[in-house]
């Protein structure tokens, strides 16, 4: 596996690549890679004749009074993870190489970054934004693969390559999930014993709307109350948000439909965990 | 020439032709076009194998109170000229196949777009910037040319390049001038007569910021006195901006250095007028 970090050689790399026909898949991510990575990398890996694996922790994409300082880093472990999944390149620029000097353009998106997260992490979506159509620019794949966990981030990136033609086959890719439930994310290492297990009244509150859909609930604020009331089982834990909506605009929806997407944010301590869950089934009807 | 109406097809015709190690030359026009865009046709068509030049009133870079619905349209002349040239493909999209129902996408900068035209066109350099980023993603050129008339605007485009690594080359073309100097521009048919005399006091007032400059003025109000001098001859013309910059940044100077642009934008009845010029002798010390 090469390691890359300059964006020009980057560039290069990836010119030269394409010229022999060779098929680029992509799997951006900020390092602290776990096993929902592993399963993009390898997901990526079945479908492309080159793999590349960005690890780059953009900071325009944490708040200031965000984790960025404490992020957590594990980059031997990464390239192990990546060298053992076949990626051929692992690209890490610095900070300076993606943003010098002077640097002062920002790619933005309107509907679909103004709620939830949006809500919550003001910049967020602009860093994402922004930083996405750099890499793509950079590594110039062609499909790029994104985790279900960051359902918004998913459906912006979508939006964006839509938007502004980048051309670039977007995967998503299921989330991976412990053994109780709790999914994948390198921010779990912030959790501490017990608030670990508390962690896991999420995904039980996002099984307990798309159980109450299934017994015919179809009133969306019928289903949010049946998750709130899960979670605040828990003291500990605040709501920021449990939603039932549409999975391409992310607007909230009056009633449940197939499809739906159910969404959630909760914190605990300092710790702010995000998940969701797609309504696959067709929603009875109620009588 | 080949007539392309869809971005995806545009998209497929040059992910074709780049396969075959073909460079890309592209000239982005709003069409009406003039022998300034014929001399920016002729110098891309020198520079690449094929040549793709763009025919799209981009109504986001528009005001809600400037000249989108009568902005001049010549299509079948403008085919004729771009035929005459060499051009291979004239890609002309629909508003809506650039920008369908759900559209939220923006691209922006900052301090290169707040001033100067940034101040007198609100919205006008983020229009600019995100339709830039999707016809270069669409016609995926190795080198794009622009006019030196739109002197901001280049030097926009150029550090969108950089900040979002398109790796497009930018290439910036002297501006063409009529015989009495004045700057060709689609706009200049709203002129009338009379006008169209006064026009000319625009780029008399920069040359005249230009001898005092060769004559040893270094001091930039003095240069833009000069200049505003000039302009306040005629009457019926209205000082936009008169300024002495410099050219990457766009920044005002306080006093003169080799390379700097002197910009000026003037009011004539409805009309808007800009152009520029470039310091290019070494100024002389001031005694």
């Amino acid at each position: 596996m090469k390691i890359i970090r300059s964006p020009r050689a980057m560039m290069a790399w990836s010119h030269e690549v394409r010229r022999q026909g060779v098929t680029i898949g992509f799997v951006p991510t900020m390092g602290a890679l776990h096993d929902g990575h592993r399963s993009l990398i390898r997901a990526a890996r079945l479908r492309c004749d080159a793999l590349v694996v960005s690890i780059f922790v953009n900071h325009t994409q944490f708040g200031p009074r965000e984790d960025l300082a404490r992020y957590p880093r594990s980059l031997e472990r990464d390239h192990a993870l990546c060298r053992a999944e076949g990626a051929d390149v692992s690209f890490e620029p610095t900070a300076n190489a993606m943003y010098p000097e002077g640097f002062q353009t920002t790619v933005s998106l309107s509907a679909i970054a103004r709620r939830w997260e949006g809500e919550a992490r003001p910049h967020h979506f602009c860093g994402v934004a922004t930083v996405v159509v750099k890499l793509f620019s950079i590594v110039r794949p062609h499909v790029a693969l994104f985790g279900e966990k960051d359902f918004q981030q998913s459906a912006l990136v979508r939006q964006l390559v839509a938007d502004l033609n980048l051309g670039v086959e977007i995967i998503v890719h299921p989330t991976v999930r412990e053994r109780d439930g709790l999914a994948m994310s390198s921010r779990n290492v912030y959790l501490s014993p017990r608030e670990r297990i508390v962690a896991t009244m999420l995904y039980k509150s996002l099984r307990a709307g798309a159980a109450a859909i299934r017994s015919g609930v179809t009133d969306a604020a019928a289903v949010q109350a049946t998750m709130a009331e899960v979670v605040r089982r828990e003291a500990t834990l605040t709501i920021d948000y449990l939603a039932v909506c549409d999975p391409r605009t992310l607007e909230p929806l009056p009633s449940v439909v197939s499809g739906a997407v159910l969404l959630g944010a909760v914190r605990l301590g300092s710790v702010r965990l995000i998940d969701n869950l797609t309504v696959t089934a067709r929603p009875r009807r109620t009588r």
